[in-house]
């Protein structure tokens, strides 16, 4: 059988009989003469179809018939992309007998976004959210490639645990042969286990948050970005390696997903050689000055205050990324290091991006004696952690990490309302299928 | 600070002042000379005490003790690699107070396996273990960057799904908010969705079987590296494009993980540029003839048969790997393509690796009217299916794909006699922990 031609590609083949494959479209059946928009991988290209018979032979075809077309590639101004299939041999590859649930031929799906959910395998091959999930796909893959230029090694940690990450709440719970275990919350403990191993490492893997939000920014699932680097002075190193993660991340999709950017307008973010960053206390005091209001003293950032310093970030530097740094304390896991010269706040960090915080690192505890004292402090017992203790026990260099919520990244950097439309197949609070 | 230098690249800093980090992998107190070893990431470099002030910094240090070292690099014939570190300096960076489980100096860590998996957060700081798990980076950097390079698209696919993939045996149950879930047993159903958007797709990550099995060739968890592609002929398509991973995954594991190939030993397979097949029913004549067993009639290989056949393709052909294809649709999942020619066979095929199954995969049905008649011969209610079955009503290709077992892979590639060798942290019918 005579190979394919990509539709991206059929300008290069202007003058030739050329096959293409893909999906059916649109069809617009005029009098004289009928367009015919093929979909496939890589975009779509319009034949022309004169002949009645041709034409008579799509009858009862709806959208989404998979068809395979060979015609004539000709210049044609008018037709979208400068070029469009004449002459047409049309074999209908596997017939569809109902018009889909979707129509896809429209700029945006005409449905509200439970309806496009549950209509996921058609959903899905809406150009946009092509252009979105290619995105993602880039994303990963400069994710990758810029930490393993940096020397980290790529794990897979396991996701069923005997007992919770951080805390007792918001984990789903298994049944593993008749005992208890749990989905992890995230691949922590285990990352840091194999900076005694490799010093530098990766995973991009799904982590399971059972929490009971019915909110536009939380999934139940979601695909995590984490590293964990040893030999570390402190989190400004977390921080820089993060800056290359962002800056490689974007390249990729520049280079990887040039189509799906223009499909999506997207401005890409500058990233700064060097991301602004503001101690938390002075944000809060930032706050009050410029907003009148006292949140000093609280131990977290709300996210109108989120937003507020991302606005001020832009304005002050023209940076769409702010660190903020030195949480205190009492919000962090207990396996965060504290700054030495201020024991109640944190050597942690968010990074904010155009108003949301989308980052969480910091340097974590690495000495044995600290962390039997951080979980008496909590009155958490040592031996639910005595594999992921005895990593400290043995030797483990000062070191820290973060992760990045990877559907989070790309709703923020899509301007997309729901993180639910960066997500193949969402789980919330309501959703398991499909 | 002065930036450390690779235990490996010390030979290039020969007359240099360097500065190493890493552990104290082995301290040898001779009289008036002392030879430390320091393992970074990269390897082992041997530092010369002579100062006995220096020596006693030291005394009470255990292994694993993470120091900082400035030093002379000198040329030196007689140590390792042909340089030593000479007049250092000697920072403890994380003391530590008592011995370690395992001797890590040792070619072979002295104990049996279950004490090895509970001491993983040592155990896997070995040498060989970390030549181990970065063979599996490679292969996993390799495969990615195959499929890519051939137009697939990565996607990450919910692992809390509504209903068992192929089966009701053999998944884990999940309390999912109060309503019954499962883990994916696999990412099959997502990934043919999605080659109905991306028409090539490739996954790598955990799976779930809740297997009650205690063999040496079984985990509970494991990375799935699976991919999936549309508008193919048949399932020899396939085949070719696994034929192509595999040759990615080694190549990526040469130019990688060079150090790890040679601390192993391995004599990396030659990928013949057509793996040979083997028709099942043949394959079972032959075993019959040349052995005198009579499986025919049977409806799967039994492990000896596979061994078999992988000995006999090493002969026949010179392969370490064997297609055997066409197995009796009897045994297959529901969503396998028939062989037109002969519906009671497939359009399947296991791929065999030196006498093991690694690699199962094979041509889907793609019409529509087929799922529901195959849901129907299994006395399966489409209903479960909704989501999933909506891709073939609205137009899914002729496609296909496979599924390897990244643990499987490698721990057959470096000849381990347990897979859970080849697993970071293993999951079993006992093991939850580490």
């Amino acid at each position: 059988m005579q190979d394919r031609v990509w539709t991206i590609h059929l300008g290069q083949h202007t003058g030739e009989r050329v096959v293409l494959a893909g999906w059916l479209h649109r069809l617009r059946r005029l009098s004289g003469v009928s367009f015919l928009i093929l979909r496939d991988r890589t975009g779509t290209a319009q034949v022309v179809i004169e002949d009645p018979a041709i034409l008579a032979a799509l009858d009862g075809c709806q959208h989404e018939t998979v068809l395979r077309i060979m015609g004539d590639a000709v210049q044609e101004a008018q037709a979208p992309g400068g070029v469009e299939v004449r002459n047409p041999t049309i074999e209908i590859v596997t017939p569809v007998a109902e018009p889909p649930p979707l129509e896809l031929f429209r700029p945006n799906l005409q449905a509200q976004l439970p309806t496009v959910l549950d209509h996921a395998a058609v959903a899905l091959r809406h150009p946009r959210n092509q252009a979105i999930f290619r995105l993602a796909s880039a994303a990963m893959a400069g994710y990758r490639r810029t930490l393993r230029a940096a020397g980290f090694t790529e794990i897979q940690t396991p996701k069923i645990v005997a007992s919770a990450t951080e805390s007792g709440a918001n984990v789903f719970a298994i049944d593993y042969f008749g005992r208890p275990a749990y989905l992890a919350q995230s691949p922590q403990f285990y990352k840091q286990m194999m900076v005694g191993v490799f010093e530098r490492v990766f995973e991009v893997g799904p982590v399971f948050r059972a929490e009971p939000h019915a909110t536009a920014r939380h999934v139940n699932e979601y695909v995590s970005l984490d590293f964990e680097m040893g030999f570390i002075d402190d989190h400004h190193d977390v921080m820089a390696m993060l800056t290359c993660a962002l800056e490689g991340m974007i390249a990729a999709m520049r280079e990887a997903a040039p189509d799906a950017v223009a499909y999506l307008k997207l401005a890409l973010p500058q990233v700064p050689a060097v991301i602004p960053e503001i101690q938390f206390a002075d944000a809060l005091d930032l706050i009050w000055r410029e907003t009148g209001e006292d949140a000093r003293g609280e131990p977290d950032l709300a996210p109108a205050h989120e937003r507020f310093l991302s606005a001020w970030a832009q304005r002050e530097y023209g940076s769409d990324f702010l660190f903020v740094v030195g949480y205190p304390m009492v919000k962090r896991p207990f396996y965060t290091h504290p700054d030495p010269a201020r024991p109640a706040y944190s050597n942690s960090f968010d990074l904010l991006f155009r108003g949301l915080e989308l980052v969480t690192g910091g340097q974590r505890l690495h000495l044995y004696a600290d962390y039997l004292a951080a979980l008496e402090a909590r009155r958490m017992t040592p031996d639910s952690f005595a594999g992921y203790l005895e990593a400290f026990r043995y030797g483990m260099p000062p070191h820290g990490g973060c992760a990045i919520g990877l559907e989070r990244w790309i709703a923020q950097l899509v301007g997309l309302d729901n993180i639910r439309e960066a997500t193949l197949f969402p789980r919330d609070l309501n959703r398991l299928t499909p």
